[in-house]
């Protein structure tokens, strides 16, 4: 009977599911198992801390539809954390496989680096329980087949973070290469078709008689491999639409149906509550229409809603107009300084069709929905979770992916000098591995964002000066060609940087520092905050994974750019 | 009844324990609780990230005995935990207070940032509950007072972390001042004083009939406010005594007793079990006496011990050789490299008396134990939970803590590269506040340490190259007078720089990147893990505080430098 290592095993489901590069840090207790990714036919990226892993990692996932990361018991695992609990809550599946002692030494009860000192191993899987769908510590070679395919399972159907805890002695125990043959599916099954087929039904007759159907593409139709299908759906329905900041870089913002990005009211908690009108809500294991929920799910209802617009007569609607950039004047800022106002919509035509934008939370996150992506763009901001630093790391394997993908995209990445203080090690995973990045540095001196919460002149909200150009560069002094760094501090150099050539088509890493007002903010930040800086929360973000909306009129919302 | 808010009776605990500098990263749950801080009479001390935040209080605490940290709930306080794993790990008290989500948010049950998406709000306690001695999340304005004081009085008992959450709603609530009246001790209290006579009679009686006892100061020594008491014991004694990798920087390593730094056999795990002798075992909540154990603390039974043999007459005792350089030739190296042989000895004469000196983990770890610290030096590395990146941040806590009490010392920051690349944001931490460290980066193209376990060739220990003094230099372009940075590639040249006086004496802060050879190591780390690299694991890291050992000879023992 032919045999495969454990570890082994549990690599090549990760192929099966569709993973080509494993991320993570290493560390002593799975140096064993590191040895087994690339015999395997897997990519290893080493990342320089496990919190940018953790990022990295993620960012792959959103675009590859899975991902997992290696660490080490203890402090290598609790240092992910952050990242792991990023895609829980925002619905993203990443494996976390970590190196544990070896089953021999935890049954001892011996003393042990990384250990909390009181003889026992379970702290760090409990703290993980909190923050993954399913976890193991594998112990049993007779049962690690099942267990790991317990978790992967968990993973794909929830698409929420898992864990596997794995020593070098159970990753080189053998095993039967039969458990190979079994299944292992990545995608959400059905749930009842009579349901499903209902659902639809009921979702066509609600849109017929619709008096102003719109569409919201929210940040979770990006995770249910529905993402393919957005632009097909808008295509057969042909009513408006608008993207909210979490479904930002779904959808085609060239489209004639494009109506901006909506933000609800554009302050208090969460205000994206649409009243007055009827909802059809489509969700990953639900589909509610009205107050009705049908057991139905999200990428099994979308394709065949698609095939049933696709030679509709049109739908009542209103007049669909063309979306413009109301009050985004191009024209350079009186100041000459890198105003907010005139920044977002000028990167629009410095974009191009298919870069991957990654932005940072923040003012950059605020700012970006005033930008209109071209054809063909993807990206996203970690709209729900908000967790400072993530966009840089989250780039690094957004752009791996892209390369796996044979989408060799341009990847351009937003971030904010106070956010990139957290994860500035990610420059170096940037230039690493062959990716060509374009970063544009918000440099403002501070927690923009947290100065409109409270403390607009607080010593807490100032950050460090730091020249982001020459870290740039001092963190991959021996790429070739050499990256290149520039500081800009005017309107008019920036202007002239978006429009030159070389910069456009460069083939070298670029960093843009960007000298900006510490007080400026995009408008819809101004807006949400007041002018008496009275407003406690903004937030552009919500759970809904696509709304259509039923207003029978759309001047009541308040658009951001429509 | 005069009244303060519950915010600022939380910080005036703090001042009670002794607590002068707040640590943290500020984020919009926690802005309003932070407005309370300085005008208290507390610093702030804003960190780069939570890692580094969390690193950095955890060296505050080790110095000042106690150290509080601001973080946000969720992402933040996640990011945190690994820093307060290795403060449980290490017997560090520091107080984790994490800004809420306000209390009726929370009872809404409303979708906000930072959250998991679920409706719960528990995750983040739970998780920090296995990393904390105490855990509380404030939502009774009633019993704040007493809930703060349940936590910080066992975070002090077991001198572990502690976890309070608390909202803006809480924290500008009112409270009758007089709560402040109540006593709040730093100090671990005695146990009966009966067993602790009979533990002391004992540890008398059994060291006046020894035939050739010695002392082992290790790193727990620390951690009781015992430090202090080390070198009068000591002299006291007057019997030979050496020091573990966790101990070292306690006692006086110019003390004609000192036998140099004990690691066990160098093999194996954990292999400082003393075995044929009797061993007494001072600890945190007890002392053990050969198989006996008491009911009694080290912190009060040290003190006595120390009156009871300072005027009595020489113990039995092996005659005190002089402490020997073994080995340790400073001639530089036939290969002009910077070799670890030449190096860790050499830097004995480079540092000078007073000087905090913190060493990362790996090589840089194992290295130093071949170098003899003058008098009044005080350091440590974090030896037994082994997080990577921990010195860094942990150099500008502790430099923070020695500054505010008045003891001004020289920092000397001992890192490596590959450790570096975890945390390196900490650069600036260690030059915005006023600090002037000298770094010494270990440039060895990756993680040596883990080459020595497994992987001497493998990519997973490779790290990117950057340029560490560029970095240094980046990181702080404001500070004046310049920051300093040079990198070298020869012994010669390191010899010449340690020899500066200009480098000596700097008044400016400087880093120095070393260029060393990826398969160099520390003598104690080439014998350890053996010609073949069979070993698996080297350890030179145990929990004991205090050990007095009994062996009639010390031949037996493996003592590094003995």
């Amino acid at each position: 009977m032919p045999e495969i290592l454990l570890g082994e095993y549990l690599f090549l489901r990760l192929k099966h599911l569709g993973i080509e590069t494993v991320f993570g840090v290493p560390g002593d207790f799975e140096l064993a198992l590191l040895d087994l990714i690339e015999p395997l036919g897997l990519s290893w990226v080493g990342a320089p801390n496990e919190l940018v892993g953790a990022y990295a990692v993620d960012g792959y996932a959103r675009l590859n539809g899975v991902g997992a990361l290696v660490t080490t018991f203890g402090p290598g695992e609790l240092s992910a954390l952050c990242g792991l609990g990023g895609s829980y809550s925002e619905f993203v599946p990443v494996l976390h496989i970590v190196g544990y002692p070896t089953t021999p030494a935890q049954k001892s009860g011996k003393i042990l680096h990384h250990r909390l000192g009181d003889g026992k191993f379970d702290h760090y899987q409990r703290i993980s329980s909190e923050l993954c769908c399913a976890t193991t510590v594998l112990d049993d070679p007779t049962t690690v087949a099942a267990e790991i395919d317990r978790v992967l399972t968990a993973m794909m159907f929830h698409s929420k973070p898992g864990y596997i805890g794995i020593s070098e002695d159970i990753a080189y125990a053998k095993m039967s290469r039969e458990y190979l043959d079994a299944e292992i599916t990545r995608f959400l099954p059905s749930s009842a078709r009579e349901s499903e087929a209902l659902a639809l039904a009921e979702i066509i007759s609600q849109l017929e008689s619709a008096k102003a159907p719109i569409l919201i593409v929210d940040g979770g139709a990006a995770r249910v491999s529905w993402a393919d299908h957005a632009d097909p759906l808008i295509q057969a329905l042909k009513i408006p639409f608008l993207v909210t900041g979490l479904g930002k870089g779904i959808a085609d913002e060239t489209s004639p149906y494009y109506q901006g990005c909506y933000v609800g009211k554009g302050s208090g908690i969460f205000t994206e509550k649409l009243d007055h009108c009827t909802i059809i809500d489509l969700q990953r294991f639900s589909v509610k229409i009205g107050e009705t929920k049908h057991d139905a799910r999200i990428n099994h209802v979308l394709p065949k809603l698609t095939s049933a617009f696709s030679s509709h007569p049109p739908l009542a609607q209103l007049p669909i107009e063309p979306f413009l950039e109301v009050n985004r004047s191009l024209t350079l800022p009186a100041s000459n300084k890198i105003e907010h106002d005139w920044l977002w919509p000028r990167l629009s035509s410095y974009l191009r069709p298919g870069d991957l934008v990654i932005t940072e939370i923040g003012t950059a996150q605020v700012g970006v929905t005033a930008t209109r992506l071209p054809s063909g763009c993807n990206g996203w901001t970690q709209s729900v979770y908000g967790s400072r630093g993530y966009a840089a790391g989250a780039a690094a394997g957004a752009a791996i992916a892209a390369e796996e993908a044979g989408k060799s995209k341009r990847l351009v990445l937003v971030t904010g000098e106070g956010s990139l203080q957290l994860t500035v090690q990610a420059f170096s995973m940037l230039t690493r591995y062959g990716i060509v990045p374009v970063v544009f540095v918000l440099n403002n001196c501070g927690y923009t964002i947290e100065r409109y919460f409270r403390g607009w002149n607080a010593k807490y909200n100032d950050v460090p000066m730091w020249d982001y150009t020459a870290l740039f560069k001092a963190s991959a002094p021996d790429v070739e060609p050499k990256v290149r760094g520039c500081k800009v501090t005017t309107a008019a150099e920036l202007d002239e940087l978006l429009s030159d050539e070389m910069f456009w088509d460069a083939t070298v890493p670029q960093c843009v520092g960007m000298i900006m007002d510490p007080k400026d903010a995009p408008e819809a930040m101004r807006t949400a905050f007041g002018v008496k800086n009275a407003c406690r929360l903004w937030l552009n973000i919500h759970y809904y994974a696509v709304i259509f909306y039923d207003s029978g009129q759309t001047k009541g919302l308040n658009f951001q750019e429509a």
